[in-house]
């Protein structure tokens, strides 16, 4: 079995290559490609996670190559997880979109909608490379926006499931909380990546027990507090919304912490550069405690279970992913990508029944929908235009005079990575 | 032919008993009876209307009572037209929301929310009374938020239909432009009440040429400026939207003038002195000029056109109304109301097929339904979480600390009007 | 000795005659005259008061009226405690700036220039009926907001001197923090009512060992805490800004917090009628523990100590004031009123001489002081203009569309206090 | 006669040898020496100096060199108008205190403060170069903020005076609407570099009659429009302030305007593009249109003049400049630099004497003198302290989660010019 992981030079990565060592037996691994155009970077990466599998006694091969066409040859599954313009886009990203009150992020608002424009097209060239040599692979996609990415690929024919870690993350920690086993926790997730609540937590499969009124009921302040959202929200709501949410519900607050700390970018490139040093020490073979600040978490977890279950129909047999709609939300299009549990196995990702949404959480996630959808069309079509319905269809901005000016800083600060500007 | 107009003590009035007495041919009345608690005003106002029809010659008489059960007992159909708290209760409604920085209006926003809140169930218990008497009578509603009222009047079974003078303006004034008579005009008109979109303007009917683009190239600058909207805008979306999607469009804007300018309620109140002041001269038999600007342009020739179809098959064929959407939008609930072209005659009101709606209208469409779905069940069952969930889910409300301090400010400044509160 | 409280009705008015009580040594009163307007309140106030002296064998006549003539006369001091329009008019201070995104405070700011301009011409009318009577009687305003009050009877050449609890109130908690008696702790103190620094805190007296440093050093967090100022902002500035300091160092946090929370005057409005409740029992014969939450800590202390200085040379030689600068700053006109440390007694408050200021405080001290001169003429002369300018004037609006919005707003709300309006 | 312009590579300059070539018997020059490090652009600017004087038989030499002790060697008078970073530098400063709302300008607010920081170093060893080679030579400051800078200048005791075309441009205005010469129109002219208010404009000097009621009367709407202020404003105030004023009259509504238009750097940096293409062109030989939108209308005619009473004794004998208080306000310290109408001539600027400044600009005018004293601070001495209180100090600042904020990002955008940071 073969995978190749395109971004594979990430700080990231050996957090990824941890799971894979731990986890061979449920993703048997020969050989694993780490595939990525910043040459240096790969060898630091790389050769840390050669001695990560080394320690570990894992027997599978680390092959690293800046050459797409070349690493994604052959592989049964390619995983993206790479950031066109790196850090220094995410800084811009999460910094014009201040300059007139919007919040700035890199997966929602206006941010979100330049790092679609940047990542579509990149990602949809790279599936192509994947299709002409392995009709049959997976592509499993944890670029960002991973909504919008996983809809471009399904439009364009490809074999893609798209994957986050929210779900599993809610999972693990509601697990602590109710001292049982991770797999035992079946979360009711509803919505889009990055716009989701958990409405049910049950103990066993879709059928248990919902014990997330428990859970609210005996942990709801440390839930609220690891959310950094207020705790009578959740109370009133009765159900759990992602840390992303909070983009929505508390944007101007957010905006005022944005325009008065230091932004997150600006922490990440710190991190990293750190990373890097560490991964350049031979004697290090383990990932280190730091990596754990960089986010991410349960990533590894979520895509060894994922790529089991595709490739070999192993793993968990529900899984929270990114799919296509189908009917499954009648209030949304066919052809949306919606976030949901789904059986997922060799054939894919098939999501399950579901029952109505409350018109409190439908209302955004239809909003957000026809917003992924125009912001898709701008990514593949480009033009000012469609840049600016896309802003204006956002619920974080939706209106003109933001929408104008964030359309000429989103170009102005993304010329180079657009084709069309 | 009866009709009785709960809230006939309104300002307005003497507009609506014009029409009647110009359209006498369309809707031949032989009995008008207005319907307000106010008795004072409702002589003043009922005296003026006595007045108009003597002086055009119209036969029919005018019944005047403050009593609700006299007054709509054996008519054909009834006009909601009143407003629960008068001018005090609208200028709370376009206050108290600035405080926390959001718009202060009596249809939209949380001060749609609090005119909901005191509305719907002084509506119910008139449709109850007119049930009672009346089993066949239509009730046609004018009274804001139209939207909300009339879903109300349905999901309660009452045979009902909501009115609003939006669609008919814009055919008034597409035709002056178009130098063509106003029947002559079909819009192409998708949304909700008060928030629409006009996305073609047609010759003839459903089936003519698409004049918009024409119009938008001749007169696209006056017709922004009559809005008050950006040119830009109106170029952009290629579709004129209604006034009121300025409160989404230009939402901060909004809110500073409102907070540095005299409001709306302030000027009508000082108006509807001065009218009233004027209704009481014995010489006055003419609506005076001062009505023009008191809002509410065409609605005589709007109400008249519905009752004529309603009630005797005559009127216009196709009209513009609020009635349920039974599928006519699939991304909408089946119950949700919108206003649409429909084919109206004595059944009621059939909408008309309809293209597709572009996501850029059809995300925020399917907000406000949320919304509307969550301000109807505040309204009927009360409860401060169910005005909170209201406004959270509100577009221009949207975040926690908003929605609480404004579910608090709606409630104190509202007590009197709620039962529950 | 003969005392008359104007305002003698209030909530407040137990406190201070707990004080007189307690402090019947430093300051023998023979007669106490509490003047209100409002009889019923002033009966409830006056019954406990006379309990109050009865329990503690204070020997002093208690006596009540509505007839400020009757009252003042024969007095050897007026202190003047009183609140033109009430809680109600305090409510609209609070409130109608947030509308225009400014802040809602009855003392400073749009809301602080409302009350100056009710209570201006109604306390100068009583100083005015004292001198007839008194001519010799010492005013003591402890009606805010204090510099204007005082500046305007200083002016109009009354015997007056103002009187606030900020001062003491830091005095006590110092001399807590520090262990000493509160009457060995000297502050520096700066700037004017309610815009003041402690910019040293001495023990024994205006020579003695500055020990802010090491105050600062050892509770910083907690004097931070109890001011809702960032601990930070008080290790950078190295001095202690008074609570009120927060309307000018937090504007937009505070306007964020009043437009989503319960007022203040609201709260003290419930907590007045549950006092006046408790007044009436014929029982209580203290002032009841609920009364600490209704402010002015160590008002009665203040009070009685600025008393016997004026009018007999007891109390504590140095006390915080307010009076005319006459030079003390010298980067403020000479009929400036100051609020300051100064040597007190029968020939009234010589400033004690003092460092110059930083520019850090001096800078604002100097643009308040403006703005009370202009504040200070517009409660004199009225009309649109001069209300305008001190709006513009203030540093808490400085904006034109404010200062224009505010001015409609305040006049608006004001119109029956305002005799040009 | 020798000159030395330090920055004389700037875009502007042609306007400047226009002047001197124009008034070439007003101050007859025979060596001019543009000074700029930036070699490649001081060469088309020099170029086209030399045709400029050519083609008006102005027989001076120009001499062109990136050397400053070379320059300024013997000249009579050095003229600043460097910009330390350049327009990327005024890009920053227009940029980021957007981010937290503030208002970002190059010459006031938190911008403003970043180009001080940089600029004072760097001119304060210039004026150190001109000193060690030519103690009696005049340094003539147009370099912003020309308050701050001159402040510097003076406090080391340099023979400097501070140079503004706001006056200037004043006086060339109001003559063409009273139709007179310019030379006949004295301004009077109150208040700190681009914090001016003109509170009289007179005919034939300090005692003429005060014209300006007639021209607000008869010209008000379009001086407001000038100035980008409401005319309403201009008529309550009854004085012309200066275009600068804006920023703190109409500070959000420019923050708004900032965040949503493209920035006056970003123009300007494309305007000297074209312009310096144009330099280049050898039959070029006057200043083209194209550089009366760079801004600095007058600037030439005010240095002309100013330089010419510095050496000559000749000029106009009033002249407004930035020099030393020394009592000329009050209210103010003396070692402030207040921008004043003064007397000119070979030993320098002494200040006419004036009438008391109304308490609704001293306010604002204390305030801003006592932000700039700690911005010199900041500025010598460095260190993050020194910046945050400068910022607090700031009435377009003032709150302290902004100081902090912008304190940071002022030092993390200018790091490589704070040789402390």
């Amino acid at each position: 079995m073969k995978l190749a992981v395109v971004g594979g030079g990430s700080t990231y990565t050996p957090e990824l290559i941890d799971g894979f060592a731990r986890l061979r037996d449920t993703l048997p691994i020969s050989e694993l490609v780490l595939v990525d155009p910043a040459a240096d970077r790969l060898e630091l990466v790389g050769g840390l996670a050669r001695r990560i599998f080394a320690k570990q006694g894992h027997s599978g091969t680390i092959v690293t190559t800046s050459d797409v066409d070349a690493g994604v040859a052959d592989a049964d599954a390619v995983l993206l997880q790479l950031r066109v313009g790196g850090q220094a886009a995410r800084l811009q990203d999460e910094t014009w979109p201040l300059e007139c009150g919007c919040v700035g992020q890199e997966t929602t608002g206006a941010g979100g909608l330049a790092k679609a424009l940047r990542t579509v097209p990149v990602v949809l060239d790279i599936a192509e490379r994947v299709r002409r040599t392995n009709p049959d692979a997976w592509i499993i996609d944890f670029t960002n926006p991973v909504g919008i990415v996983t809809r471009a690929l399904l439009q364009a024919g490809h074999k893609a499931v798209g994957l986050c870690n929210v779900a599993i993350g809610f999972q693990r920690r509601f697990a602590a909380l109710l001292d049982v086993a991770p797999s035992e926790v079946h979360l009711d997730h509803v919505g889009l990546n990055h716009l989701t609540w958990e409405t049910g937590v049950r103990i066993g499969g879709p059928e248990g027990e919902n014990l997330l009124p428990r859970l609210l009921a005996e942990h709801g302040g440390s839930i609220a507090d690891s959310l950094s959202l207020p705790r009578p929200l959740i109370d009133r709501l009765g159900v759990v919304p992602s840390y992303y949410l909070r983009y929505f519900y508390a944007h101007d607050e957010v905006v005022r912490e944005l325009g008065t700390k230091p932004s997150r970018a600006a922490e990440v490139a710190a991190m990293e550069k750190e990373l890097l040093a560490m991964y350049g020490d031979p004697a290090l073979d383990t990932k280190p405690e730091l990596l754990a600040k960089r986010g991410g978490a349960f990533y590894s977890e979520a895509a060894v279970d994922l790529a089991a279950a595709l490739l070999s129909g192993g793993g968990s047999p529900y899984q929270v992913v990114n799919t296509v709609n189908n009917g499954t939300r009648p209030f949304l299009p066919d052809d949306a990508v919606i976030e949901v549990q789904a059986a997922v196995g060799r054939q894919g990702a098939a999501p399950l029944a579901v029952p109505a949404v409350d018109p409190l959480y439908a209302g955004l996630i239809a909003n957000v929908t026809a917003y992924e959808d125009l912001a898709l069309q701008a990514a593949l079509h480009g033009g000012r235009d469609r840049v600016f319905k896309a802003l204006l269809s956002h619920p974080l901005v939706g209106q003109y005079e933001y929408a104008e000016a964030l359309t000429d800083k989103l170009i102005a600060h993304n010329r180079e990575h657009l084709a069309w500007a």
